[in-house]
């Protein structure tokens, strides 16, 4: 592992040789390879997909793992999307001149290695590899097991890619050990890694936390909160709440739990119950919810859940005061929002919380890359510091100062 | 010490309803109470005096430990200072329209507790407690043992301000448990602090990135190069030298190997060696320069080798090439400098080298935040994320986003 790492290191000193326009040249012909390989990306997969069967994995992990002529076409318009960004290395950040006469420049400038744990889906093989390159960036991937074939098919047509262009096929690698113990030294591995990003499950994100060395960007769950305020339409909170839970429940930005004011809970619960009835939502709700309308009860433990799944929790709050003071004590600082019409209550609540996306009058859904305007995404960060929020390509590179003198000592 | 730093956290909240008028006056209103405490504090400072002469501190150290009128006079003018600069937080950092007729605003805000390990100087107590509070954070300080008294009566003083003002204590903490086992809880409280800046020996710096599960901001070590090649201007490439080694060499951002091109070895040796032997430098070299100079012999372990002091290796290399993969191999990532009049030959430097700073023409002593113009430095970060370089005090804060919608759903 440490000498595989040495060489990705190394090779991450010939990137920085490459102009725009022969970085966006290769990603094209990744793309086309892509195509040109669909026959054998297919067979690779449908060994997969064998695998699969056999370990009995459910419906939806087998429709993430699959691929098909349009699926494999889909990966490759991404990377000819990411092709078509504007290079996100060599834009000058800040640039002044000081007191002594130094001209300084902030440049932006690829990160170095870059390792990246994900699991089943094999897109995410050939987006994370287009989106490292085109930042000038080495990745060590490493995808989950059951998409193993897959992704070396992937992997083996953008490194044929990277050899024809006499580049060495390091720049885009998989780990050569993806047991737990290969992650596990990956995750210590400093001297030659920059950055590990783990999307997952909890228990991964949890360990990489937990035991790397590297700096690590998260992409952790999302408890994320909405708010009806008493001065809200209420017709926009009810759309909002339900687009906020039921548009695509099995994801980090949706809606867990939804607060309501004290002050219009007689009004609100009802229609909110009927709206949510029409989705089959499954609701629970305080004992002051429940003293309006007939759900189950909800514990602080389910306060404290992700359920990933049709499930909402319902609690009455006091006033704004109240909604802040639950999302400081349940949210992950992910996304939250609050429907009303009043603007000191508003600020109230975008001041008073601290999270990667405050929302005033909108879906929770909001939050990615894309909504944001990025462009490709590279996930959407739960850490607070580095990259925070959606992530964009940006946050595939770091900075550092050209300084310009002419003979300035100290 | 969790419930400690709970109440910290919990602290930390208050901070985001002070205005920025309210923050300068409470800082100033601290910068008075030092110099009022004045008699206090040397007393205070006294006893550490005695505790250091007793345990046979070096002639430096107790120097850096030393208070009078004067060094506390100091420290009331930096807090001044600091109540001077433009508030960090709320500041808008980029905002837009998307697609979807959201308006985003992206805003800075505090990172939240921040907790910070440094040794002996008691101004660095008051100088970060400061930072601190300006930039709305929480800080956890754990100083020096040897300036625990001095510390101690500092952080008093602070406090007794903030609780004049009706504020929580606790916003400006000592450790509790300053041992090493209390240094070993902080670092993993990653539920209760945001982030962790070590500042110190190599030893408590490499402890601190190992095993912290908190975010960790490095001020590590300096393994700086000044590189003069064949189209070097010969005077300013030994005024440049001499003064990055010489005018302080106890500080990180010194020069500790020479590199000479080829080209011109034979020339600017003895040049270099007449300047250098003026300031009395103990200088080092490479079997080449031997050929040319009469100096001791560098070996690997010295090119390695941090000597904060006046010691100096010097190496002939193969032209710009050759520096650049010198210092690929030995380089820290902290300042390097290239002399040269030819243009070409700067870029390439300035692209092949990955550091936080990098000079054409100017000494690498101009690496601080006082010189690049940030105003008070919290440190140089030896970071790749977050903060790289000279870390102002937009350091200590990040940012959210705020998300102004009239009914949007996806």
């Amino acid at each position: 592992m440490e000498k595989f790492l040495q060489e990705a290191k190394a090779a991450s000193r010939v990137l920085n040789t490459l102009s725009g326009a022969e970085k966006n040249g290769i990603l094209k012909e990744m793309a086309a390879a892509l195509r040109a390989n669909t026959m054998e990306l297919m067979e690779a997969n449908a060994k997969d997909m064998a695998d699969g069967e056999k370990n009995q994995l459910s419906s939806a992990l087998m429709d993430r793992l699959f691929l098909d002529e349009k699926r494999i076409d889909a990966m490759a318009v991404a990377i000819e999307e990411i092709a078509g960004l504007k290079d996100p290395v060599g834009r000058v950040l800040d640039g002044w001149v000081t007191e002594d006469a130094l001209k300084i420049e902030k440049v932006s400038i690829p990160i170095g290695v870059i390792g990246i744990i994900y699991e089943s889906r094999p897109n995410v093989t050939s987006d994370t590899a287009a989106l490292c390159f085109k930042s000038s960036n080495v990745c060590v991937l490493k995808g989950g097991k059951e998409a193993e074939n897959s992704n070396r098919a992937i992997a083996k047509v953008l490194q044929a890619t990277l050899e024809k262009n006499n580049l060495p096929r390091e720049l885009i690698s998989l780990i050569p050990d993806s047991s737990r113990e290969g992650v596990a030294k990956l995750i210590k591995m400093d001297k030659y890694v920059d950055l590990i990003i783990p999307r997952g499950g909890e228990g991964l994100i949890k360990y990489v936390s937990q035991n790397a060395t590297v700096s690590v960007v998260k992409h952790d769950k999302g408890q994320c909160h909405t708010y009806i305020d008493k001065d809200a339409k209420m017709e926009d909170a009810v759309k909002i709440a339900v687009n906020a839970k039921v548009q695509r429940p099995g994801v980090c930005n949706a809606m867990e739990t939804l607060l309501v004011d004290k002050a219009i809970a007689k009004e609100a619960l009802p229609k909110l119950k009927e709206a949510f009835d029409k989705e089959h939502t499954d609701l629970k709700g305080c004992s002051l919810t429940q003293e309006i309308i007939t759900v189950a009860h909800a514990s602080d433990e389910d306060f404290d859940t992700e359920y990933l799944a049709n499930i909402l929790n319902i609690k009455v709050v006091e006033g704004v005061e109240g909604a802040i003071e639950h999302i400081v004590r349940f949210g992950s600082g992910h996304s939250e929002a609050i429907i009303t019409e009043n603007i000191t209550t508003a600020e109230s609540f975008l001041n008073g919380i601290d999270a990667a996306a405050l929302y005033v009058n909108a879906s929770t859904r909001f939050t990615d890359g894309g909504a944001f305007g990025f462009g490709a995404e590279v996930g959407i960060s739960t850490n607070k510091l580095h990259a925070r929020g959606p992530m964009g390509i940006e946050g595939l590179t770091t900075y550092k100062y050209k300084i310009y003198g002419k003979g300035q000592i100290r």
